[in-house]
């Protein structure tokens, strides 16, 4: 059966967003501090490194109740017993991911405009991740959508969506009110001084609104 | 069912050996000429370009009657219905491998000693790929085992073996010679001048043994 997901407070890993700190005791810091899901991504590292770092987070996760989603590795994903797997629109695609996968598996793919999101929903997808919201350095080559971009596609579908892409504690209000489901965080969080305080302020902003 | 493999003359792709070339005809001048086994490895494109690859890979492979590995990637493999997986001492571990593939795939791991190669049978191996036979510059950091450091991996065990890692025409008598069922190609393949003969000849070597 599929994870039940509540995708409020995303956590996406990124190992540039680490400034060198070690991942594990960042992202337990971030979980204390209330993440709702968590998302492996790292995308230079060796299928071995991959499973040891997925299986270590799986085990965090559990701990701590939040599922797991893995960036597109599937074979990662079934290999850890993960909930789910990200999807971009570079990666395997979404259809048949989901044949690889079956119906048990959360599948989310990443959407930039509204025929995206559509395509990715008539593929099977569970959730959308809509970006970037704003410019962000995580990833260089992205065009920001803005506030209205996210909107048009939150009032073209209706499946979970999550604003992804420069998303921090003075934007996050901004991102949710326009009907997102949650927001996707990376740097904001895995970059803060304070991990935990700063995931915090982003649940109380969540719950205010 | 597993598919019953002949190791003989085995192609790995490789990016840089094809010089500029494209992939899909250079594989299909080497089927002509009676590659018995290919692998997929491409260790730097996105999911969906590495899909879409061995998909295209697996309807060349088919047409022949060949077997398709795909290097790495499990996920890949199962979306492509290819025949198995080849996994480095650096992927997702063969054990995993096996409880994620089921006993239908069929699954090689690069050993590079006795003890590696034992491992590898006891965590459900098919065949071995062992080298680097000699130094090549498609694997730069890896050591050279000689005609001997594959004797004693042969001499250690009994399941298929490969020799992979520098064979060429002038060399692949004697790496048949220390007992390996088959031989692994690069480069002496893929960056062949005439791409179908030179397979053709590997092919005469090999059945002269």
């Amino acid at each position: 059966m599929k994870a039940k997901i509540d995708y409020s407070i995303y956590l996406v890993t990124d190992e540039v967003a680490l400034k060198g700190r070690e991942l594990l005791p960042v992202v337990e810091e971030a979980l204390q501090g209330g993440v709702t899901l968590l998302q492996y991504r790292n995308k230079n590292g060796e299928g071995g490194k991959l499973y040891a770092e997925a299986l270590a987070l799986k085990k965090l996760c559990d701990k701590y109740n939040v599922p797991l989603i893995i960036d597109d590795r599937l074979d990662i994903a079934i290999a850890v017993g993960a909930a789910g797997v990200h999807i971009g629109q570079d990666d395997i695609p979404c259809k048949i991911a989901r044949q690889v996968l079956g119906d048990d598996f959360i599948i989310g793919v990443s959407a930039h405009n509204p025929a995206e999101a559509q395509q990715a929903i008539d593929d099977g997808a569970d959730y959308l991740g809509c970006g970037a919201v704003y410019a962000t350095t995580t990833k260089e080559k992205v065009t920001a959508l803005g506030l209205d971009g996210l909107a048009a596609i939150r009032k073209a579908v209706q499946i979970p969506m999550v604003g992804i892409g420069g998303v921090d504690l003075t934007n996050a209000k901004d991102v949710l009110a326009t009907g997102v489901e949650g927001i996707a965080i990376v740097r904001a969080i895995l970059g803060a001084q304070d991990v935990t305080a700063t995931t915090q302020e982003f649940v109380k902003i969540k719950k205010n609104m």
